[in-house]
């Protein structure tokens, strides 16, 4: 199927400012693209001469990790980052690794043995006794991989209130609530603790061949290393989807952030969308929407047991 | 002046719950009662039978740190909390006292010295360097207190999305953002740290002789203990204040909890006000109101430095 | 049984220090005491005129928990804190409450309703999915207890080199070793998640019908509210005992440290030994010593997976 | 000069282990090898096979920092891991770059900017504000790291006893305890919120033109990117030193974990020498021995304010 995602993206910027964006399709997949795939980076300037945005400068650059990363210098004022790019994906949903046993250390390629190790928000080195406990008897491999992931989903709420840039794999485990990244964090920790190379991901995950489900936004998924390949695996979501594209991979969301400004940067603007499309362009319409449950909010010093 | 506080809070319980609740005016403001002090639990039946709510039995009992404190078993269903109080406070603001030194642990009275200790929010054992450095060089006593209660308000923002109900004074410090209870927390602890004992309470604060400042909330204060007697200080709002009506003392937040239930309580009201009233119950006017600023959303994935 | 516990600790203080001891048998054993409870302080002169220790003033009081505190001013220099007592014990170990059920929160007294809260070293607010996963589906009452003081009995490992001030239950939770404070502390938590009363205590626990063990040390425990009493549980020696002789209760660590210290305070000398003694005083022999297992030293940058 | 460098370590497995290892001169020190650089693995036999121990196959590859890495597989039992090398190094000490300005992040080279970012055991995003408050006023580049550098020196204190695997920046800074490494996160945490890139780093330092220091030990220390270039800093040692030799960098400890084995692992001897030569090969003597000041130990249930 053909898939096209876009963004666009405003911030107010105080000061001149660095950033650091990832921003696009990643490198691995360069041969499914069917367009261009330009990060358009435009300082907006006041309203009398706003037919001509300032179109700055972007360098390039592949991160250790092997992300395609872009970096530049904005302006004060108000700046926009947008993209656009139409990729080929398959026609099937995540692929399931059902059975497949767990490959030995030994046989675990150098460049994946790195998402092994503890990363910020990943404490591979508090939760050995913990990932023990809960999934030492599984069957080594994808069962144990699966299991951790239904577990994380079964446990964890997701609230949208419940989001903080410095909440660790622990604190998900303990509070029991997060959004997106915090449900991949403490996937991802328990599944290295069972000595399977797990690696964050963010990318698109757009309404596709399922129900419109609100807004749009960047997602974030995990990876777990088995049979030598990286298979998609999803704590928050926790069912096959269709049509994730994947821009970044690192060993946390510390490593992946969307932009990175080095100084203050007022979000201003946020659009994002993913969708199929036919031959045409056209987007191919979703099934019928299911209704959202409601979260509750939080209560303050109203406390419960 | 006299002063009008009421509540009406009611919960959604899915099942027979226990709660203790701290709901009084603080038993050291007896002698300023002008009025009952009544908690009134009631079970709100449905519509036919609205008319009747049936009010709960409620056993009361002084805690050991000397609140007034109620306790009942909630049965299923709708719940409401209310209650109401006139109490005649003094005309002066916060009193200060500017240039009291600090009193010898020696001359701390017994039931003080608790609140030297590290408790569950306010890590005492944590911050001794970190306060040494930040407040070393100041003269001991108000001098010392009044520094730390400075610096908190001037390094912590606040916003409302940032409450969590496990955040602490370590949290807060990092962090450097917070409600009410969050800026107490972190003064209490570094207050503890320079050998001065101090306490978290809760209370009444309304728009007394101050401009009317949106919906009423209970409120948290600290109190420190100087030259013999404890003084109200309010790291969050930072001026002296009218109107204070006390509630409860206790080490931090974990002890005086408004409601506990023990078991699910889903908040559906929440109505707090206090008033300054005139010898015939009616509101006195407020000043004229400045608008309060806006403050920033939180930016999810989008990373600033 | 008749016990003689006593101790004889000494510091050296830079400067003139106040301190608080928690060094009493606890006043609920005051109908066992058999011998006076004195708390001695003394300062130890130089050389020339050691023979004349000087006594220092104490202060006697109760706290908040109910526990036989003192405090006192130490001179800089050397000093000395010494007691001894006799206290007729049970001739049977420690009782066990198999099969008996839960209390309501209701039916828990009012001054037992804080041992349900969170505390320094307790963090019941993190631990509530932590403590259903793993002991949900326990009988509510003494067998959750039981439980629970079984399974941190078994997953934590014993080593004196793993002791620090600032550790938490969580801390003990992730890293698995820990002393006895550490053991008491996990279990405390968790025990109080399940909605039974739980507090930390100190005291003596010699070599009391069991083989010799070492060196003397204070001891900490705990106790859990069931069916109208405490009853003491020990998750780190996790079988019944002879001769435990209370000194203090608290909601953990922070609240009955044996000295807190004002001050830098070295210590230089340290002996604690409680035996069973018979109607003249002499000690009852102890049964055949078995021999103690050796601990792993810590492996500094040495990772283990 | 000339350095001679050389390690012999030991384990044993109780059952087969994979086995990571960064145990090589650095690949930026390649031309100033002047020996061969071969890590030799072997497995001992039990005394009657002694004389031929079997030597393990190693597989090297360099990982994404850059670093030389061995892995193999260890059977079950004794294993020694040895090498040796000679390494020719600058006759001065460490250099200084004193009055150099800070580098503007457009000017940081790609491979260096996720030294900016928050990992493991450097919690860059708690320390914003604590960074800004201890060291916003210095001027940017040189004086920043340095006052940094110097910070860590004077407030934390070493101490072999205060070492455990889990321990972070946060950590260091609240305790003011440590070893080596945590020195050194404390220091990269603190330089990276003030924009300036920072890695944490392993090698030899030995006791080279200083006294001899007791038994010797692999370091850790960090570097900072400024003008162009990585610059050696040590927040323990904080003074110039010669003959640092570098083995591994990363981002903190757990990136360059001296080994890393996927089970356990009981070390059973630790030797690491790493001294200078003469062309012959003999070692240069050393200035004469400054005594060593005693630590305190740690004191246990005994609080101290």
């Amino acid at each position: 199927m053909l898939i096209k995602s876009e963004f666009d993206i405003q911030f107010h910027l105080p000061a001149e400012t660095p950033v650091i964006a990832l921003l696009h399709a990643h490198p691995s997949l360069d041969e499914q693209l069917r367009s261009s795939d330009v990060l358009k980076v435009e300082h907006i300037l006041p309203a009398a001469e706003r037919e001509n945005p300032l179109q700055l400068a972007v360098e390039e650059y592949i991160d250790s990790f092997g992300n395609r990363c872009s970096r530049f210098v904005a302006p004060a004022g108000a700046i926009r980052l947008s993209g656009v790019h139409i990729i080929s994906a398959p026609e099937t949903p995540d692929p399931q690794g059902v059975g497949i046993g767990a490959t030995p250390i030994q046989d675990v390629p150098a460049e994946a043995l790195q998402y092994l190790l503890a990363s910020r928000y990943c404490q591979v080195d508090q939760f050995g006794g913990i990932a023990q406990d809960l999934f030492g008897f599984y069957a080594p491999g994808w069962e144990t991989a699966a299991a951790i992931r239904d577990w994380v989903h079964e446990k964890v709420a997701f609230n949208y209130m419940a989001a903080r840039s410095t909440k660790t794999a622990m604190d998900v485990f303990t509070e029991r609530i997060g959004v997106c990244r915090d449900f991949q964090h403490l996937a991802v920790t328990l599944t290295r603790c069972m000595n399977i190379p797990a690696r964050y991901v963010t990318g698109y995950l757009g309404d596709i061949r399922v129900p419109a489900g609100g807004a749009g936004d960047f997602s974030a998924w995990y990876q777990v290393y088995l049979d030598g390949r990286w298979w998609d695996m999803d704590a928050r979501h926790n069912e096959p989807r269709y049509g994730r594209i994947l821009m970044a991979v690192g060993r946390d969301a510390a490593d992946v952030a969307i932009t990175t400004s080095f100084g203050v940067a007022n979000l201003t603007h946020f659009f994002v969308e993913s969708k199929e499309i036919d031959a045409d362009g056209n987007p191919v319409p979703l099934p019928a929407k299911v209704p959202l449950a409601a979260f509750p909010e939080a209560e303050g010093e109203v406390q419960e047991r």
